[in-house]
């Protein structure tokens, strides 16, 4: 049993449409420096998640250099981008600034699968006039992905505004019983909003490939 | 040690205010109909909660003629009813039919100690315009006490519109992760709205009991 | 606050595309008969969920006359139907025949709104021939709702085989640790398949909402 | 998506009588330097919640002259103070020294907002004595926040010797079963104390933003 | 493997000074009475915990004359009762009258093995001043047996207030987050009153056997 | 949809050695029937577990004779049994007479595929005495199933003293933090005994499945 | 609110027999230094708890010298020791090494308490006989602190091997399932043995302090 | 008490036909030296585990000479290996390069007692034809150990396609629901698959053990 034995999944965008995206966190720099090398080799494209800002660092300068890094959303490109589709039918909604990290890793994916999205900043339930005040604009989206920590309100309440799709992204901002996430999940998944959908805390890349499924 | 030994707390009005609530769920027939026997003689009015149709039907004819009991609610009055407040200040709001039980039991305990209440039925989340056309009924009020199951999403919006207090009710409706009420309650205790409080899973009594003591 | 207050509603499915859906599990039978009194006067079609055998037999002649009760599913429809879509564009797998219950509250409420959906029953992993056989069938269609209680894997293995939007439906199937539904509902929301989507435990009408959000 | 691309929630005061107090944990310095910036150009005040000394001591000079810190409570005000109310209505009881953390974010949230309030240090249920010989003290008070870790009984206590609004702020002191503060929060939304209210373990702010409101 | 394969613990009593009472929950009455009937023929008596009244009426007319029975504790006595101990050195304190059935179990657990009891009803925290117009009476006793359920405060305030052993015996009473007894138990677990002690929820037969080995 | 929508898994003794056991828990007593009727068409036999009495009861009278139902196990076989394995491997050793539900469903398993098993019974760790004086026959076991429910520390003792696989089958038997058998399986997960394994709590059925696997 | 508002009881020794232990886990090194000034200028004895190296080391030189400190436990002694009780009346048994640290805090508690005790090192239920070779030399004891993490069995074990009080002192030595100690709290609840007690995980001064209520 | 009171447990091996391995996560420099010291005079072969590589480089340099450890698996050998076994019956199956290190803690393990194995890497059931193509290789195998974290689908599917001993060995490996092991542990118990085993997270040391002992 080696450190490098890993065998890529390369029939998976074949069967389902997406490429093996590198989770990165639990993997050593040894290990990713030998995926990037691969990947160069082939000239295929790759998206790298949860790839912190130390690990980056620590990679030798010639990986460093291949990869297009966003230290915030932790997420990085290797290799040319897709084509970005013309007009958006994403929209990316946001309960409070905590939550941009994971906002960014749903619209970082978005972009390498060459799909834009809106952005619809700082509109969480306690102030409920600023998210009235944008919905005719989320309401002509396919897709509403609704990112919130705390209580998790923001997705209830645009299921029950728009018509579209809309993806509950709960996040793990918050403390005391929030803590973890746990809370903006359950509040996500109880919903009396009909056809909510949720994946797990602070999962913007699931978000993203389910927003991709759907507008296939 | 024997079963009727029981020793009603008489000073507690005195210290806090409130005379002792009969919590009936788990005394015997037997306990029950002691009470009543004794609150008789003394001519002391009393309050019951938590007394389901069963146990009702289950009481002596003297004690259920002596009872003004509510099924819905659960609650029974023994004695005569202090005289209603003349204009109402605290708002109930509720959001969906199914919140019903635990609503009217703080609506009847508030009613026991003379406190009128204005019932706003139906208003949850997933159909915010309901709430949003009540707005200016709930705003004036002292108090809110703002009932919901499921997502329990309803506090934190009301937190976020009205300046008055906003006491979070939440009830044990729903299923799966949201069964026993666990979601409602932390829902209301990680809100982002400001200043909102909150009391156990279906306790309409203790929400009541801190209504009277906010407008004492 | 009296038991019948009940406001339904009525701008839900000009927002959202929705009528209001009857959740019977909370209400009273007399809340039941005003609903559906109501209802037919109005002429207006409903859909009744979480309805059991018993509730459905306790209310009156007119009513239970007026309904199409499954008791399978526990759901009714009330008033005609919609024309069904020509061509199925859904499927809905389930792992084993416990799950019946809630793949038929999916599949009817898909059949109020005039959608089909294909079954492929019996198709748990633990015997992942069966699963494996009936693929081809699957692939070609866009939503795909995969019904499974105890360790709930089935869902991650069909997002690793179809490229459509997968929808795990976890159900209450199961004792000892899985007792409930929450093993199933967290193998969906951890599962490293890409864009799998997740409701809440036994939440057939959920599912397949979302299915219609996602077809239209 | 950028970084600094913050939307605050200007409405708020006029709504609900709060203006938005700054939640310094999830935001980066950058986007703290940004809020920073704004406020002193409008000349508007600001509260700041949960700004930890390493993330106060990184922001640039400008910003932190500007800033009245306290490193105990990880509180900053901004601007102006309101002018102290005369005399005092909220009593702040404490049960131990290290609970002073979360006692003073209340204290300082009132401060910001211009009430003052009376602190009772150390008086845990375990030498009840203690409180009992403050308990004069303490019942004329309007408010009085419990703040208390580990098995948080002394909310309950209070709950049940003054007739005034009891408010518990249960605090993440502890180990073992009492880690986190659940216990403490527990206790207190199951106290048999008539009227206890809660908020979130730790949320000295929103303890203090209920006592605001209730005084009103 | 047979149904009635039984094989009491003859050595227990030598060794550790208690003869094995019988758990009669997962018993069925065909197990019982082969263990009735062969104390019976040994001449040894037995102390029966859990049983309750159904199953106790379903037993054969022998048995149940050979049994003291108690409905209330669901306990039985089977044999001659030894000598009770002339002076009381246990006090057993409850704080509601719910919490009678489990006080009771330990009352009887110290009656079978001939050791009183004083009884100290009604002395929850939510009035204090009950259980301290007692404390006199409290404060010889060598062990204190606090029984609690909801929020379970009475061990906490009872272990600042006496130099005795105080075992928390905490109850399943209550609702939401009480429910079960949990935070009861942990209440008791993580008090800050020095040296308290615990056994699981509704286990009177425990806390007595507890009080018997400190008192030999 | 149909409710009698049953395929089973015939290639599944093919391929792992076991064919199809019916979980009877979550099937109507129409799917049960339908089960039956094509197994004594094809002649096949069958394994059903968790059958309990009242379901069993309810079908119809061929159905009823064709099987060898246990009530205390709850399992039923249909068909000839396999020849029983001349001498015993397996031991199954339970803590109480509460596990004999459990346990017995193992020992029916077991035999179901031919094997005996040796039934060590009451040899809770509360005696260990009555444990050690059966080690000797324990010892040369291949396969030591140990039942334990409450605080579950039968397998890791046995883990010490045997040189055989331990496989730890948790009960649901307990109550208070014990309840529902959690307690019992983590113990056996976190045993510090080398080598143990586990089952979900009370799969009785499991345990034996995976010591058949073991004696192949 | 001033950070050094610290109010010591000074009535609890009188009360309960215990002076006022400093919990310095909450503390800063402020507020333990003016505590040490404070008791140094009373010449009054104080033990201390929690206190972890690195917090000891901050301390300004004089309190540092004031203080005898044992890393491994994180206690300090200030003042003189009492007189060593001649003879040992309690044993700490100890399942593997890394429960030292926990099992010292007990026996330093009870030093300071002058009381001394027995060291059982190494007795993991995983090796009983290691066990069963010390029980006579634990059967004479009053009381046996029992110290396990893990799957924490040797308290059970313990408490049917020996007549005297058996304290569970669980630890939150493991990992997986058993980290942070719930499961050895919860065995020791759980468990079978009669008259088992238990403190909150890595309590060890909460045991110390009922054994010597025990032995008073 | 001292802390290098150590009582290595000799009998182990002839007991159950295991030494006792170290499990160093507990224990201090200090200690473990002397260990080493201890089995170097005795001649003694030792396994390490959970030594991280900050305590392996912290050991003196004649302790570090002494072992042969593996940083990825944080295990370390003392003194000659056994030889290895000439064919492999073991196969050790992984979801992911993130499950590696503990998958290597069981292969060493493994290897340790003399027995190889055959690694199968990166078989996830996000892509079940990786696991398919290598169903032939692990067929054979009379043990299969199934590694995977997050949703832990792995082992379920494995239990229905091979007929060898499956152990599930869960790992921390995740986020979100996923994050510490729970969702993958409960997965393999709740497993439809009959006879599949389960051992601790992330607990390599205790899947190899149970390997040997089927394997013997």
């Amino acid at each position: 049993m080696k450190e490098h034995d890993i065998k890529l999944d390369h029939e998976r965008e074949q069967r389902i449409g997406f490429d093996e995206a590198i989770y990165s966190a639990g993997k050593s720099v040894a290990q990713l420096e030998a995926i990037i090398a691969h990947a160069l080799e082939a000239r295929a494209p790759r998206l790298f998640t949860r790839l912190d800002g130390f690990k980056f660092e620590a990679l030798d300068s010639r990986c460093r250099t291949a990869l297009d890094f966003d230290p915030v959303s932790r997420t990085a490109f290797l290799g040319e981008r897709r084509r970005k589709a013309a007009a958006s039918r994403v929209a990316i909604v946001t309960g409070g600034s905590s939550d941009m990290s994971v906002a960014r890793e749903a619209a970082r994916t978005l972009e390498y699968y060459g799909q834009g999205s809106l952005h619809i900043p700082d509109v969480g339930v306690a102030g409920i006039w600023r998210l009235l005040e944008r919905v005719e604009d989320i309401r002509p989206m396919r897709v509403v992905i609704a990112v919130a920590g705390m209580e998790g309100a923001l997705p209830s309440v645009l299921g029950g505004l728009v018509p579209g799709v809309v993806i509950a992204l709960p996040t793990s901002v918050g403390y005391g019983v929030s803590e973890g996430g746990r809370v903006a999940l359950h509040s996500a998944l109880a919903s009396c909003a009909p056809g909510l959908l949720t994946v797990n805390i602070d999962n913007g890349y699931g978000a993203a490939c389910a927003a991709l499924r759907i507008l296939r």
